[in-house]
């Protein structure tokens, strides 16, 4: 490991220099969803371009119709991967600001309550530590070896926590640019704070508004009770009808393109130790409701479902109307996985509630959401076990090969606009308060994260 | 008919003069719901006590926390029944007041679209010209005869269109009072123009808020769809347990105390040619949703049912939320029939919900409503006999015994309180627009409507 020690060790004898550095990211107020904040966005975006010029990145501020984005390239040896780092400069509003203990652009270092030592400040885990890790990292290899160990481009987007509305176009229109091999994506976690992890599946998403109309009018029950159709008993209907006893979706073809996940992987699940109990119990529950004889981890990292999301019909305030309504409205969504394709999804879902539609009554479709597909890395992807090896070189315990249940937009753009993977490893707790007062970044995920990046880089390169 | 035709004259002679009594009870601008109109409902109040005094009744107002009742007594022959009438002189308010074609307080006979004749005034129909009509047979009588054909007592509600909070405690209070053979209650309508009803049965109503909770939190379905309870999801299964496939509600012992209706009965209702075409059609429906081989006047009037008035859950909001909700909430309703038992409904129904409930789910049970028993008349009840005949004769068509799908609380607190059952005869038409602006009340059902009282007095005295 010739290549690797003296950038390590680099890294750790600049440390208080990188948290310095960080600091003045954090000092920065570029929370994107306030447009008063628009100039510390392109502050942000500015230090930022600043730095990695700083470092020997060609770096630039590249306007968008949003918040502007940061392009930077590097060069790397003939033969090495060409990887695009992606992070995001921007921030989550504050408020509300009296549940803060310390102004949350003063970014100080500070003692948890189990006596950990973090970085308590506005996006300092989401995602500003987590970019500076790969920076720092980059910085190091610069100051050891004076050249890096891959092509590096890397994209900071200033619109995360707003959605993202400039990320598409500016992907469909920097396609030439910003194609690379595969992307490093650091906005996720680690298992826990021993173990990390790489996230190799993200499920997909179809949501659908689902209104179902019977009467011209609301009725009265009295009036009309056994005669006139009553829409909440349709739709109680047809939700009954979409999961048998055992919990499986029964739309006809839902698990078309489902794979059953690798004995090892699921053998890793299980050797994390969560269990339903574990998971559940927090948020009041003890029993898995999806299918049976899967463990919690499979259910919601590797298993497709139906779920209702909203429901209102007829008259839900205080007291009692005895009302037949006219109408029944609902929002329903499928987490999907592996190759479900979200269009048939969508096109079975119509039909298993249009055959069911007694007479008199009629399906309405509001409008269509979600629509993307499940990402599922190949586990044998050579980046992926490089990865593995390397992180699991850095931390107490050796990395494991996680999924989520929910979607990250950007990796399926990734694979749609550029057509490349991600490579998903953050170093994130679950206890980072993210989104709400009080964030924090450990000082060892932010530590052992410029090791961690240091060490995958010098992996993929080989 | 020595006794009935000098009354019918005595009407016929003196109608002008009847529709300026109405008239100017009709002015008086007796607004329950609103407190700044209490003057106008006393003012009501006391002159029905000034006309009854003036026919001979010994008639007084009686104060309650709300509205003051009119109470009133006449004797009759010895050996005669002893009846109780009961109407409301309060009214609907009148808003919104720019769609009425004149002043609702100001009453006028006006030519309908249609070319009938009608009174136009809010509380023409609902219930002033209604209880007129009775008064008006009672000051014939007297004039005619120096007498009444029964001993008769009258009662007249200040709160009928504001839920009537002083009548139960009132009915109680007044019970040795008010106790009569049966009452006669003048608040509902003909079958049409040319054919007069008399109310038979009437459905009673049990309501039950039900909600269903899951885990202490809404939940993100990315992080917990597939492994986390989701009560839309529990509530619309138990929903669709709740009637089998052709209609039937499948609650054990749901259908104890429900008898077959007499075929003879089925058979007149059938004559009356509503038919699922003509009831529905209105309301943009065509099929009958309650129990399969049964005619829709019969699913409203004599079929007991379930219904679903409510329900919310989970987000209702424009766009997406991808969210579990940690509850879903629901108010369901049955309409009950003959001797079904409302208590035992109410258990049953919770046994049922109770029994459906998955590992984790809890049923939360709301405020109980309403809790009434159905009304069913005996339909070889003597004076029910009587007074079809007397309708018989007044009309162009002959009475028919009809029944009515929803409740009024009036008849079930005279079971209750005074035991005593009740004759349901009215004079209204659909089309009279009570509660609504522009109500009316056709000139013919006042006119004939005091003509129907005084036969029917003169046939219940025999």
């Amino acid at each position: 490991m010739a290549t690797l020690a003296p950038v390590l060790d680099s890294l750790d004898s600049n440390f208080d220099t990188s948290l310095d550095r960080l600091f003045d990211l954090l000092r920065i107020q570029s929370i994107s969803t306030d447009p008063s904040f628009s100039a510390e966005c392109r502050k942000a975006a500015e230090w930022l371009v600043a730095d990695l010029t700083a470092i020997g990145f060609e770096a630039s501020v590249r306007d968008t119709p949003g918040h502007p984005m940061v392009v930077a390239h590097h060069d790397g040896p003939a033969g090495s991967p060409h990887v695009l780092f992606y992070g995001h400069y921007d921030v989550q509003p504050v408020d509300p600001l009296n549940l803060w203990d310390r102004d949350p652009f003063d970014p100080a270092i500070d003692t948890d309550e189990t006596g950990v030592k973090v970085i308590r400040a506005r996006g300092s885990s989401d995602d500003k530590g987590q970019i500076m890790t790969f920076v720092e990292a980059c910085r190091a290899y610069k100051a050891a070896h004076d050249q890096l160990p891959c092509r590096i481009s890397i994209l900071f987007e200033g619109e995360e926590e707003s959605g993202s509305p400039s990320l598409k176009p500016f992907l469909e229109e920097y396609k030439q640019e910003l194609k690379a091999d595969f992307a490093l994506v650091c906005d996720t976690g680690m298992w826990d704070r021993e173990t990390p992890a790489i996230s190799t599946g993200l499920r997909g998403l179809v949501g659908e508004e689902l209104t179902i109309h019977a009467a011209n009018r609301d009725l009265h029950s009295g009036s009309y009770g056994g005669a006139a159709a009553n829409p909440i008993r349709v739709l109680a209907k047809i939700f009954a009808d979409m999961h048998d006893e055992t919990g499986r979706v029964t739309i006809p073809g839902f698990y078309d393109g489902v794979e059953e996940t690798p004995t090892e992987i699921l053998k890793s699940w299980e050797n994390l130790g969560e269990t339903a109990e574990s998971m559940l119990s927090p948020i009041g529950l003890s029993q898995p409701s999806g299918e049976q004889g899967r463990s919690v981890l499979e259910l919601v990292w590797a298993r497709p479902t139906a779920e209702f999301n909203g429901i209102t019909g007829g008259y839900t305030g205080p007291g009692f109307k005895t009302v037949i309504p006219a109408q029944a409205s609902s929002k329903v969504s499928f987490r999907l996985v592996h190759k479900q394709d979200p269009q048939k999804i969508r096109e079975a879902f119509h039909a298993f509630v249009e055959e069911r539609l007694p007479a008199d009554c009629r399906a309405e479709w509001g409008k269509e959401h979600g629509g993307s597909p499940a990402i599922q890395l190949s586990y044998d992807a050579p980046f992926l076990s490089k990865a593995q090896a390397a992180l699991s070189d850095e931390w107490p315990k050796p990395a494991v090969m996680i999924a989520m249940g929910g979607s990250i937009p950007i990796v399926g753009d990734f694979q749609t606009y550029l057509g490349m993977e991600s490579l998903l490893v953050g170093f994130g707790l679950s206890d980072d308060r993210i989104h709400s007062p009080n964030e924090k970044y450990d000082v060892e995920s932010f530590r052992k994260g410029q090791r961690s990046w240091a060490r995958i880089l010098d992996a993929l390169a080989k």
